[in-house]
This record gives structure tokens, C-alpha cells and sequence, in this order.
């Protein structure tokens, strides 16, 4: 990215998108997230040189629901050889909405790709059966990553998705159906929505998903977190899957791998250069933030800043 | 791309790639592709400096089919502004396979992206309505581009492929119910299968798409095919739905944009350096080249390579 | 049925429906279809006994529609051996609309009966390989059976339907391209419209069905026009898929096997018993008559009045 | 029925059915049912002036399974107001196999029918949220009606089907996340197995289902079991969705309301003279006893013999 990134331009960035509020909707599923201010508005960047910028709200935390579902794939990484992992879940686009069970139905139980619902359910189970405290052992991971000691659950949006759980709940028992499914599905569904209400500033997530712009190495850890292939995969991942069922779209306006959440958060990778998270809790129709997508689209408006 | 190419780089991927022959199928549907000996093999690279390289059989020509799709794409955006494109055509990942209807009928008729056979003939459609000459303005365009005047319809693919156009005419026709398709289904079908029926070499590939990898801008024309964002935005659009069905897969495993065709071309960009054109005409189950993405593969193993 | 048919219960049932028209639509895709008053109301019955009775706009001729379906397939079993009908399509209940293609392209283009539209399609294209006039002898054996030697083809619904038949080409097409279609669409689609476009009144629908009530032979004709068994079979497909995708609940109101038109018509079987035509054409959301529907559940109200 | 039913005659039909046993497949999805004797063969039936005739294994109990849903309706029916129920299930064929999601999640989670697996589970839900002892309750009615005082559960098959429950679980949990399942998801499923472990014999089926062949009414009972109007509804539902998937062939090939489980009972009514039941455990690809159904077609072979 030829740019070069200073905290005004991201302010003047956030400038410009601010007038999209109001022009989506903040997620209500459950009140939890239904009580966040949709004024709210930030932006990271951590880049490979060391360098971190900021602006607006990026300090603040929010819940980064789906953005977790990179993080577990990461974990599940570690502790399965790939086979295993690319058996149980595919890594092609799916072109439907993010919780349906029409495709998982006609397709034996495996999910298209690790981010969607069903996906991310079969890497949850995947790390049930390997490690002794899961949810743990996400903490320490993204402790380790952004620095930050104190992140933590929201222990009340993850209790509160799992009081919403039905549609998750018949996932995973379709997926046990399919013999795709090995763990109790409330314990699992209890880790998987702990990792959803994990709770992140867009500076601790850009820190933190700097590695997969490095080559799986974070700058201030001796051993990297992922192979310098691996990173590359993830990011092809993210590029194709990452934004719901509007990757391609977001592809074309933004052109970044990235994965969005429904409590209005981004990251975006720019490889071997940063990676970049955004903040704004209004989405639009497919689930992806408003001002966020519009936010990348400026920063990597010429041609020449995204990776195509 | 870091790896310096050269003659020999390539001629030695073509010989790694080479024991895959036989684990695909020549595309049988039509005598004319069936007829095709599975042992050809081709590769050639342009890049944006001006120098060419090639190896194996890239200097004979064989029927680029659905790699057209991405040359219709082009001649619309350069006589339709971009609105009314894309309001008649998706940009995101289908999910299907490129034949389906299925997903067209749940759409009302409005194709996910122009890569899939209902999104091209809607573009097809389009131009039907525009140009005077459909067919005659395709080959000037990629006889400007590729720098061979002789380019030219195999007409016996072409024939062949209209007689065995029911799927399509089912697709264009269900288009047409739903008031997505202008002009005489069996017209648009016949300039379709000519466009699908080019006869380009590997090395002409190389140099057509070249602009892709150059901002829009083909090295030897004054004027650009097409603007540098356009350019951005294409390249995407073949990273997310370029591949089939495999798409994701594809992503993964080789991460550059690309169209692949069921003659057994593939089409890749690696922005801003180069374009690369392989050819083996045996498919694997999604329609693309088994050694043409394993050559792919090979030259952009090691990360850094890829775009991501 | 116990209850005894005389005029005046009709005239009573007329007047007790008369209220329900303005709850429906008249079917408006063609606007010979759209120009019909919603207030035409009539019913006629033929007993097997040789007893006709009828009332309202009885005789008023109207557009068959789908009604014609169940005349093609009696064409098709007289020409025909069994098997090879029920080779090329089933006898199930699709559960979709009647002009999806969606389980048609599942199931590899064997429509799931003949009174969908794909069914009824490949009959005619059966009997288009079968019939030197296929429309020529339609009409024989429409006025045949009703006595009535004026019955024809509506030439004005005929043509605005074939203007208005990209759904259905993109059907016939799809089967096609499955091997189950053989005759040219569109001569195949202009024979079926010219059915769909049959003119018969409620007094002429109760004539020419009544062998339907009584074992397959006509009165007035020597000939059966088919026999005893098939007779019961074609009433079993009535029952279970006469009505669109709500002939579980017309099962439920009505009891009684019968096929509808959106045209407003419907014709009902009272095994052994005696044949029922009525009409009036505010369709309901699944395209069935409303007022029709509710004339016929009043004739069969009380318990042993339906075949259940 | 005109026919005479006499003891002989059943026998004549086992004997002519019996050779078709080994062209089906025993249900083997757990252990209990598998362990059945392919080579169970028996019929019962029971008519409205008080005969009783059987033939073959007839006394023996086996799992009655889906036979178990006209039950529990049964039941619901005597609960419920009838918009209550109709509200929250449909009367369609569902054209779909009988433990799909995919029509499920497209239509809101309101299942087509109450003979499908989603229908059933409504309808037990339904039950447990009305009565304090929904598997006592259930085992009184059919002791009642059947006369047989020791109808009970078979609690290894029930405990069985628990345990492979995953895919009724998917189901239950779907419709919960539509707001159409309001109890405990496992208390529900361990009813709903428990009515599908009901062991019963042909003798005690036909005389249990003689009702719907009697206007609402068992014989020995003072009190109606459903109303008349009732009674010809439930029998117009089997007609139309009684058979899985194959509803529609099995009304043409026997034209009785039927419901068969996949245990290998079938109970079909003949309205106003009989209830009949068969045995044989061996199933077609859809369900449906082979012998079975060959059984019922014999005895319904004349036209006259079904309802239509």
C-alpha cells in the first residue's frame, strides 16, 4: 500500500463515513449487542514495520463474534495436521447465508469453509476434542498476540447467545447426524460463544492479526504462530469467505482478505504490510458493517492498495 | 512475484506437472473438446516490463471457452455504464455449479456474477443489444490485444456446442421469464458459443490479459482497455468466482486471480507483474485444469508469491 | 354422495359462495385472462345415472387452463404403454409451485407428475411425436365427450400465453437437456397453450369428465375411453396432485379428486357417482379458485359426501 | 369394498406377496429394528360391522414407528382448538424426504404435514405442553381402542432411537429457533420415540384404526375418539401425505388413506367398511413395506376397490 499511513488520514477517513450511520442496523439478536451505540466509530493499523495508528473508538472493545472464527481456525491449526482439519470442513465460498442448513443438508454435514456457522462449529468440536480447557486457551492466545493481559468474555452477550442458540444448536446436531460432530453440542456451543464474545478493541485486533500480514510471525513472539504457507492459505480464506455472502463484493470494492462480524467489527489484511481493523456497529443486509466496508474501501481506494 | 522467471523455470514445472496427466478428463460433452489429445501441455508469462516466456505447448491454440467470459466482461464495461451491469448481475461467489438454475430461480433471474454461464449471457445479452457486430468486435478486440491477427471461431465448436445448448437455452430463457434477457435467446446463444469457441495459444493469452496485471493499460495500445480501478475490480471478481465451484480452493492453494475454461486454459494474474496463461485439457470434477493448477501452484509456492 | 343433487341446492351453494369473490385474484399474467369478470359464477354436475343439473354461469365457456392436463395425459394413455409415460415422469406430489425448476434440475429432468407444467409439457411432447394434428385431435375428443361439436381453441389466450412462455420454454428446454424432452419447444409449446386455451363451459366440463366417475367409459360412447383401472389411477393423481401445492389441504376441505385451472375453473370426481365443473375465476395464492374451492367443500360438507 | 373379505382370501394375498421378500431392505439405522425377520409376514382387518379377519404373523407386535403420527394428531386433535394445530404444522405433501431440513428452514420452520418427521415433533410438543403424562396417555388411548391391555413401549428400541437421534434433534432444534417448538428439546424426542416403539400386531392396529373407517366412532367406546367431519380429514391427510415420499404412487397403485412406518406396518382405511393391517419389515427406497404395499394392491385390485 503505496499510501502512507498517518493518524490524520484515518481521521479524515472516519470523517467521510460517518454520514453512512443511520443507513444500517445494529445487530439485535440478542439485547446484549442490541444496546451498543451505533455512533460508535473506529480504525487500527499495526504494520509490519512496528509502526500503530489510530482513530475515533478504536480504543474502546467491543464483542468481535464472527472475527473469532479466523482465530479458532488458527488454534485448530496448531494442533491438527491439515488433513484432518480440511476433511471435516471445506474451503470454497459457500453462497448462502452465513447460518443456513440447506447446503449442510445436501452436502453430508461438511461445511463449505471454517467461517461460516457450521464451519466455525466443526473447529470448535475439532479443539473440544484436543485441548482440556478451550476457552482458556483462546484467552491466552489472543492475551499473547495483542498484548493486552486483560481481554476477556463478556460473559453476559455469550449467555445471551447461548439462550439464542436454536439455529446453532440444529447445525451442529445435523452435522452430528452426518457423523461431522463428536463433542456434547451444549458444551460446544458454550465455547463457541464464548469466542464470539470475546471482547477487542479495533488496536488490540489490528496488533493482534498482524502475523497473517508477517508471514505467520508476530514481531514480539519468538516462535511464529502459523507457517509462512499457512498465513497465505488463511489469508486466500478470508479473501474468498471472509465477508458472509458478500466476499465477492466486498472483494471488488475493497479487495482485501478480511473477516467482519455482526458486532460491527473488520479486520483486514494487507500482506506484508499491516493489518487493519474498523469499528462501526450498523450493518448492512449480509451482516458486514456499513461504514466499516466503507471505511477499507477509502483507505484502499487507488488502484495499487488492494491486493489485486 | 520475487522468483525471477525463465525459460527454464517453466519447462521444469512442466515437467514436475507432467505425471498428473491422467488423473483428469478431456471435457467430453462435445466431440470437437473430446478430441483434444490429454497430453498437450503449455505454459507462457507476459509481464508488465514486456518480456515473454513460454514452454511446452504454448504456441498451439485450443478453445479458451469460459476464459471468454472474463474478454465479454470487459467489452460491456467499455460500452455500458457500470450501474447498468451490475444491476443485472451479482459480483459474489454462486456457491453452484456454473450450470445451474436453481439458484437462478430463487434469484429472480439475476445471475450471482458474470463468470457463471447465466452471468454470461447476460452480458452477452447486453451486447447483443449495443454492438452491430457482436462476433466481429470480439475478435478485433483480442486481435488487438494479443497482437495475432489471425485469431479466429473454431466453427465446429461453435456448432457443436449450439446443438448441445439446451441447458443454456433453459438458463437464458428462465432469464427471459424474469425480464433479464432483451434479444432472441437462440442469437445471444450463437454469439455465446462463438465467443466460448476462440482459438488462442497460451502465449497470445499471456499477452491479451496482460493489461489485467497493468492497470487496465495493454503495453502497445495508447489507449487503456480499461481504467486502472476497473482493472482492480476485474482481477477480484476472477479471485472470488473465477474458478468454478473450487474458487476457494483454487485461492488457497495458488492465490491469484484467474479464469479457467473446460478446454483445459487457465488464466492467472499476479498484479502489477505479470499474466500467465497454462494449458491441459484435462479437468478435474469442478471444470479446471489438473497440471494447468498445479504449474499455478508450483510458481507461486513459496508465500510472497501469491497475492495474499 | 347421499345428499340428492337437485337444481336449487346448486342455486343455494352459489349463493352462499357469491359472498367470498373479491377475496381472490383473477390470474392476470395475460390479459385475456385479466379481462374476465370476477363475478362469473356457475356449477353444473353430470350424474352416471345420465342426470345433469347446473347453475349460475353454467354454460359460459371459459379458458381450461390446467384442466387440459388431465386431457392430454387420457390423450398420452391411449397411445402409450404404460411404461413409457411413467419412465418420463412420476406420479408424485411435487410440493413446489407448478412452474418451479428447481426440483426439476435435482431430479435430473423427470418432472414429479403430469399436472405440473413440465409434466403436462412431456406428454404433449409425447404426443407430438405420436399425432400427425395433435391439435386437431384434442378437439375430437373434447367434443366427443361434452357432445358439444363448436368447442375450440381460444386463438387470442393461445398466442398471448406463447408470447408470455419464457418459464415454460426455459422447463422444456431444462428437460431437454436431460434427454426428456425430443420435439421442437416451441411447436410443443404452442400445442400446449392451444390446450390450455380450450373454451368450455361448466355444462361441458361435467360431460366430458363424467367417464372419470364411471370406470372410464362414456355413455354416450361405445368405446371406453380408458379402462376401469385407469380410470381409478388418474383419479389417485387428481387427489393427490390435481390442485397445485395445496392439494393436501383441498384433500382436507374437499375430499374429492379434481383438477384446477387458472382460468377459475376446477373439475371435481365423485367416484361412481358423478362429475362436477366449477368455475369462477378470483384465484387464491396457490392459484386455485376460491369461490370454487368453497362451492365444493358445501357439496361434500358432511361426512361419506368425499371419498374419505 | 365389494370383494368379500374372508380369511382365505388374506391368506391367498400372503401367499402371493410372499415372494417378493428380499427385493426391500429391513431398516437398519439401530439395532433393534434390524434384528426383525426379514420373513414377518401378516395382515388384520377389522370392519365397521364388527369382523374381524387375519392372516400370516398377525399377532405378533412389532414397532409401529410413523404409524405412531395419526396417533399422536389424535390425541392433539382432542387438546387443541383446530387452528392451533393448523397454525403451527401444514396439510401438504411435502414432496420432500420424510427428515429434510432444507423445506424447513425455506418455509420459517412450519412443517408441511404432521406425518413428516417435523410435523410429528410439533405435534409432540404440542402434547407436552397440554398434558402432564403424554406417553401414559398415549398408552391408554390405544390400549382403549385396541382392547389389548398390555400395549406397551419397547424400551430398547425407544432408548435406541434416542441415541441416534441427532437428525430429529436438528429438526426440533430448527423449528425452536423459528419459534415453533417451545418444550425441552430432548423430553420431547424421548416421547416422540417412545410412540415410535408403541409394539403392536396387525390384529391390534386394524382394530385401534377401525375408528376412521367409522366416522370418529370406535365400537366399544361411548364417546366419539374425533368427530365425523374430523375423521374424514385425518383420513384425507394419509391419503395425501401418508406414505412419505411416495404418496402419490402409492394412491394410484392402491387408493386407500394409509400409514406406513418403518418398522414394515401399513394401516389403510377403507371409509365406512374396514381398517386394514399388514406386516412385512422389508422397505422400498422410500420407506414403504414392499409386500405391504403389494398386499393392499391386491386386495384393492378391481376398480371399485379403492376410494377412487
Amino acid at each position: 500500500m503505496a499510501k502512507v499511513i498517518t493518524t490524520h488520514l484515518l481521521e479524515s477517513i472516519l470523517a467521510e463515513v460517518k454520514p453512512l450511520i443511520g443507513q444500517g442496523r445494529v445487530a439485535d439478536y440478542i439485547p446484549a449487542l442490541a444496546a451498543v451505540s451505533p455512533y460508535k466509530l473506529g480504525i487500527a493499523i499495526s504494520t509490519v514495520e512496528g509502526q500503530h495508528f489510530c482513530a475515533g473508538d478504536a480504543s474502546e472493545r467491543f464483542s468481535i463474534q464472527s472475527i473469532s472464527k479466523v482465530l479458532s481456525l488458527i488454534v485448530a491449526m496448531n494442533h491438527y495436521p491439515e488433513d484432518e482439519i480440511w476433511q471435516r470442513v471445506g474451503k470454497d465460498p459457500s453462497g448462502q447465508p452465513f447460518n443456513s442448513l440447506v447446503q449442510l443438508e445436501l452436502e453430508q454435514g461438511k461445511p463449505r469453509n471454517p467461517f461460516i456457522n457450521a464451519g466455525a462449529l466443526v473447529v470448535c468440536d475439532m479443539l473440544q476434542s484436543r485441548l482440556s480447557a478451550p476457552r482458556q486457551r483462546m484467552l491466552e492466545i489472543v492475551r499473547q498476540l495483542s498484548g493486552a493481559k486483560d481481554i476477556g468474555y463478556d460473559s453476559v452477550v455469550a449467555r445471551s447467545e447461548f439462550e439464542h442458540s436454536a439455529r446453532n444448536a440444529a447445525i451442529a446436531w445435523l452435522m452430528k447426524s452426518f457423523g461431522n460432530f463428536n463433542n456434547d453440542v451444549s458444551v460446544v456451543l458454550q465455547n463457541y460463544f464464548h469466542y464470539c464474545a470475546l471482547q477487542m478493541s479495533c488496536v488490540e485486533l489490528a496488533r493482534t492479526f498482524l502475523f497473517l500480514a508477517d508471514k505467520g510471525k508476530a514481531r514480539h513472539l519468538s516462535e511464529p504462530v502459523i507457517t509462512p504457507l499457512q498465513s497465505r492459505q488463511v489469508n486466500a480464506l478470508m479473501a474468498t469467505s471472509g465477508m458472509y455472502q458478500s466476499s465477492g463484493e466486498f472483494a471488488w470494492r475493497v479487495g482485501l482478505p478480511a473477516k467482519s462480524g455482526v458486532g460491527g467489527g473488520i479486520v483486514a489484511i494487507v500482506p506484508h504490510e499491516m493489518a487493519i481493523a474498523v469499528w462501526s456497529p450498523e450493518l448492512d443486509s449480509t451482516g458486514n458493517s456499513v461504514a466499516g466496508v466503507a471505511a477499507l474501501e477509502r483507505l484502499t481506494q487507488q488502484p495499487g492498495h488492494s491486493v489485486f
